[in-house]
């Protein structure tokens, strides 16, 4: 087993460099990572055992494995972060269930005076269409200024209702049942590299909400800081790529054969392939995937 | 195959009879049952395969798989709910994470005026210490009203503004940030029997939430309609049963040794076994069992 | 609630009509369902809450959600299989974690005398390519005859060394550990339609391995008939839909604007999104996101 | 938040004293550890908050945690191994759902020739009860020499058996069809605290077959080198102790109370405690505890 180094670890060095402000009071932290690229590429080759001879560059593999779905080495990388929310981002976070999670408890603790406090800006009209949250603009520039003081003035006199229950004895559990939505919390999150990119490309989507999507967007961050690779291969095959149903896949195929565009698009395929350095016989599988994907007669 | 029959199934007859209300304005119903007692023999039959020649009376096997922790037969038995609950309670039940659910989304649909309004007497005293949650005693008498009344009309003071931010066009997603934890929602919940038996355990116990208490206590009736073998086995084994440190078993067995107990104790184990109609072989394992548990010499 | 019904169910209502035979000996036996199309809808609508005022067709909703991978509704619905599988078959099911299990146990049952006896044209050629596990052509046929000869007497000495070593008393936990991966194993398994369909789609694929892929047909044929509408939506979002990496879906895109195919596309694309009786709010969003998903510029 | 340290890690020095045996040709190596006692307390701390005051020593939260099955924050510590097991030892291991696996795939790799190859002492004797797998004698001298060296050389005509047929080209995936249970498989195993130590209860018990028990004996190893306190914790509050039915339990009770042993219960359960260490209102709540869970009326 001599050929199989020991994982190198790089542990945050410096808590402040590992830290993204997140919101107004909110923030991502990287408290800990285990493994890296190379982990991936270790535990694959398990996979492959000592039937493969000829050793394919990591980056390849790591493509490989993200385009063909083979999740289970990007599991071996895990991530534990130190976040810090309002509760309606952590009711969404809650959702992905093959996490880890230790969060302040409002039974124990007495909960921090900590909001987000929406801006005027922040107060985004409804999407026009019931499946998108809010669109691009806000509430007309009085309006939404009088929201922002109404919505702050009201967290401020909830937080003094709990704290005058607190006071008269109220337990804690009791006492906190009228906090809002918008009040901070705090946990530990712990989360493989697979399951995690999965949390990403929903969490990251344009339909997610704009203050859980900054949350992703830092814990994207840490992710490309730590594994490049996997996440060079993530945006190509996962995040960015683009699904056809069946009947949209069909038409395309259609239009390039009435059009005779196959051949053109091979050659081009051909060359971006090889401008990223690809191998013939990586080339030629790949050209032979994209025709079977598009359904080339 | 001819020996395992098609499960029957006893879907709810009516919806009236399926619906327990909890606190003010919330309730279990029960939607469906996959599998019943008899589902959990015969999927644990499998396991013995041919190989066992005795049939063992259902309630004997039952018995022997909770006592012994094997728990996968009790996967095979199905429950599905619809919840409604107050957020900070909804926030407590989805820490299970094998349960599947489908919750009401407060960026697609505009949140109905629903709140757990506390009384008087749930403003319950602070536990003396930090471990119990709250104490059976309340807030004294005018406080506490004085508390009910304020909490009550702050829920009405966020509803009037969660309207006026809706009414201003503000996407439903921010608008509702400032709705306080009391706020009632609802989901459909659907989790398999070995998982819901373990969520009643932590959710019926005397440290858990009250108000957390009253919708376990609501599913918890449902399981012994459906199956009360296996309900009746797992306050035996498990809902009721006594834990004790390896430590504190050693001082048991000593003072049972030094006392000359350990016949009296086999005496009367035995004749409550015998009672409960146990074979004499079910009596013999079930004596020895229990010295090992208690370390006998 | 009374706008909720209860759910209908439809066991099986003969054995034998829920059977399908898998290999030589084995089988798919359907033992149970819960839910079905309509309890998707159920469950989705509940996120919707009273917000949403227009009635969609069901078939629509269920095609929306599939396509937008809103996956929590499709949970909703659970099915319980008896399978009779060879091991080897089994331990790549075994993979598929999110399901429940009980498996027949080789410790404590003798095991049958039932293996997968491999046919000569079972005996199919090594891919030319790694990734690919086998080709469709055979060995060679006298080599493939003595082959299946061989590896049938190889299957008919173990057992009989399993029955001498069981007759000399052995442990079956020990006497088991020289019978074959062809060896034939049961076991209940349950799993919930969106796992299920995960599930299916890995293991129909042309990549996974023939002996499994005949028993993953053979649960898709229950799927089909129990929840047709789901089936259908995964067939044109899921099982055939054509996923492109992002460089690849831009050289799609340039073509189509270099060639103006565009417009010929959003035709195609209308035609037959009316023909299946799509309204037109949803050709439009359809329309939309294809534009959005090739990234037209 | 500078109160809080960056975890350290005490990656595996070196190789060789990161491997342990196990039986004739396998072995558990670790391969990387996340977190250790520390980051159990860290993460656990955020769900006391600010609010909590007193500083509990480290070991007294931990045991307190374990005791009372709070259980979220052992799952804060992952561990990652190289194992290579027999086949029929993978089967049991891989029940375990909650773990990330990556295994060598016979589809992809020409098996290695290797076996668990059993000596005549490996041939115990069937238990007397169906539920006992083994019993601690084995088969007799002679005729267990005899089955050892017919199931050695059955091992290795099954591998003369899978070459011949890989050399006349058969795939990898069927020519491996015919080879035992005890063939040796490699996997990276990766897995957190809490369901470590949950697969460890489980598979250290002496009802475990003993060839897994060999590899959890092994795994445990490492886990009290890197987590030594909350493995003391384990064995005082879940590996050793001890659970009573609720009818044993009060048995016991009526006992202590007939016998007037209460005082003398709690005299040396104080004696215990304090001799630990145990602080005054630990001691305190710890017999008010035992007094509970043994149902003192």
């Amino acid at each position: 087993m001599s050929e199989i180094e020991p994982e190198s670890h790089t542990p945050p060095a410096n808590t402040d460099d590992n830290s993204i402000r997140c919101l107004d009071h909110g923030f991502v932290r990287l408290v800990d990572v285990m493994g890296n690229d190379q982990s991936i590429v270790q535990s694959a080759r398990v996979s492959y055992g000592k039937g493969t001879k000829n050793v394919r560059a990591d980056r390849g593999l790591i493509r490989y494995l993200m385009k063909h779905q083979h999740t289970t080495p990007f599991e071996m990388v895990e991530f534990k972060f130190h976040v810090k929310c309002p509760i309606f981002v952590a009711r969404q976070w809650i959702r992905h269930r093959t996490a880890n999670v230790n969060e302040i408890s409002g039974r124990y603790s007495v909960m921090e005076d900590t909001f987000w406090e929406p801006r005027p800006e922040d107060f985004r009209l409804q999407g026009s269409s019931n499946r998108q949250g809010s669109s691009s603009e806000s509430v007309d520039n009085s309006k939404s200024s009088e929201l922002s003081e109404q919505f702050k003035a009201d967290q401020r006199l909830l937080y003094k209702h709990y704290e005058e229950a607190i006071a008269a004895g109220t337990a804690r559990e009791v006492a906190r049942v009228n906090l809002p939505l918008s009040l901070y919390t705090e946990w530990y999150w712990k989360c493989d590299l697979h399951n995690l990119l999965h949390f990403l490309r929903l969490r990251m989507d344009a339909h997610a909400q704009l203050e859980i999507r900054v949350f992703a967007d830092a814990m994207a961050t840490f992710v490309k800081q730590y594994c490049p690779i996997a996440w060079e291969a993530f945006e190509e095959f996962s995040l960015n790529a683009a699904k056809l149903a069946c009947s949209e896949r069909n038409l395309i195929s259609q239009l390039l054969t009435e059009h005779k565009l196959w051949d053109e698009l091979e050659k081009r395929r051909t060359a971006q392939l090889q401008e990223d350095g690809a191998s013939e016989s990586t080339v030629r599988r790949e050209i032979e995937e994209l025709c079977q994907t598009l359904n080339k007669e």
